[in-house]
């Protein structure tokens, strides 16, 4: 068999973020590669494109889940692209099926992602992203990572507990 | 032509909510039922049953867009059962097309309906819901209503707006 | 209880179709509504709009499962809109809670709801639709109507079983 | 960039099919793999695990796009599981973003992926599945192809062209 199914990890984050958020996501992306992890996106630009160049340039496996119907939306460095036709309802997706999720800033859609994670129970490590409270108490299920070293360790902590 | 198209509002919230939560969700119903506008649910229990209920009282119209395939699943309030088939991804649909969201307090499936609306650019009115912030700002999109009257007062006027 | 929920009957068929199929989708919209059921299409123009008007001038209940985003989309006969966001895969949608479909003439989209419908289980009647065969043996789990008032009858003998 | 984002393929086919038809997907997943190309599959038995296991006996990079939520239920060949929650709804997305589909025999699943294909615009060579009719006039946008040889040419010239 393919026993080396390799872990699934996926980033999330914004199309227009600050360049220290790009640095942050390449290295995420890199060292998820490192790892010998694949990276899962949204497949598009910003956070998902910084990841997923990090993750090629070390070696590393890139999947893109398109919120359209053409391949041709996902950025350079997605190799495995998948349209799914669902506009951004695809946010589902793109977080479903990793073990476990890294978001780092970006703005409603990536909250959406955090929160499907939530539903999925998918582990969330985020990385100066949303911070969220019900009835003024704080949501503790997120974790939070202090640099891309931090979140990265974290997110694969979860995956060899899967 | 069928000009008498009513104003659709959904309205979100948790399974398991207390005792107020479901008077507010059945008060949000009845209103938004004697306003002839049609409530949308994600058509189970807790705060969806509620809401569906005041609005079946006040002779409303109610619509559950539901996560499995069998109409069975609707709770026996809801008038038109969308069976969707999509699990909690159907959580974007219940929020999409309506003219704007109420969102009573609920877990995570909550959040995720309310992080939708705002990617679709749906007006969120929340009654005691989820509070959200990023980099330390809280966010300023999510209206805040003080009660059932106030919060569905101000989800028709966005749907006078469309 | 709302003990009432009524059968729902979806009607599917292409956008451009000829007159006579037009004709027919509108019988057929006209006797669903006579006998108290919804009629449930995909929203748009051509056998959907035809439809979806003769049930509403037969005093029905019509509602339409949406490609897009936006209730705009619908035709004027929909009276509850539900935008998916899904684009064509709604298709799954449109007969996937049906206690029947009725398949008149269309395109590819109508062979996907009569695909999806057969996958879900939903009983098709087809009213000189697309015509499937496999390994040179013609499929007879389909039924085949001779005009509007035997495919209706054929539907709601259908949704008197569940 | 990654200028080598290889052709996707998809092979789609029923779960309980003969051992000609088995032998066929696994000849068919290896002339994908050999041709440098990516196998996308829906991930489970049958036509889509013996696709994935010819292609990871030739080298090749196996995609499976899964009903359900978990990982877990991909066959041991697929590489990159990518589970969407969408049960058979997922059939389309399966076929939607390939350069081509090669459909071999198998049941109302296979149908409803030939039918999305079209929908899609993608094209679609059958090797031994289902036939179409549309008063009474065959279909004639799928290809018939002989063997997996030719199946396999078919489908690689499409992706030449996109």
């Amino acid at each position: 068999v393919a026993a080396d199914r390799r872990p699934h990890i996926a980033v999330v984050g914004g199309y227009e973020v600050d360049r220290d958020t790009l640095a942050g996501a390449e290295e995420v992306g890199r060292l998820i590669a490192g790892a010998g992890a694949i990276v899962v996106t949204g497949g598009r630009r910003g956070v998902a494109e910084a990841a997923s160049g990090g993750a090629v340039e070390a070696g590393g496996l890139t999947v893109g889940i398109l919120p359209g119907r053409d391949r041709a939306e996902a950025n350079p460095w997605v190799q495995v692209a998948v349209p799914t036709g669902l506009g951004d309802t695809r946010n589902a997706l793109v977080v479903m099926g990793a073990d476990a999720v890294i978001a780092l800033a970006g703005q409603y859609g990536t909250l959406s992602e955090i929160a499907f994670a939530l539903v999925a129970g998918t582990p969330v490590v985020a990385l100066g992203s949303w911070e969220l409270a019900l009835g003024g108490r704080a949501d503790e299920t997120i974790e939070r990572a202090t640099d891309p070293t931090d979140a990265v360790a974290r997110a694969l902590r979860h995956s060899a507990r899967r």
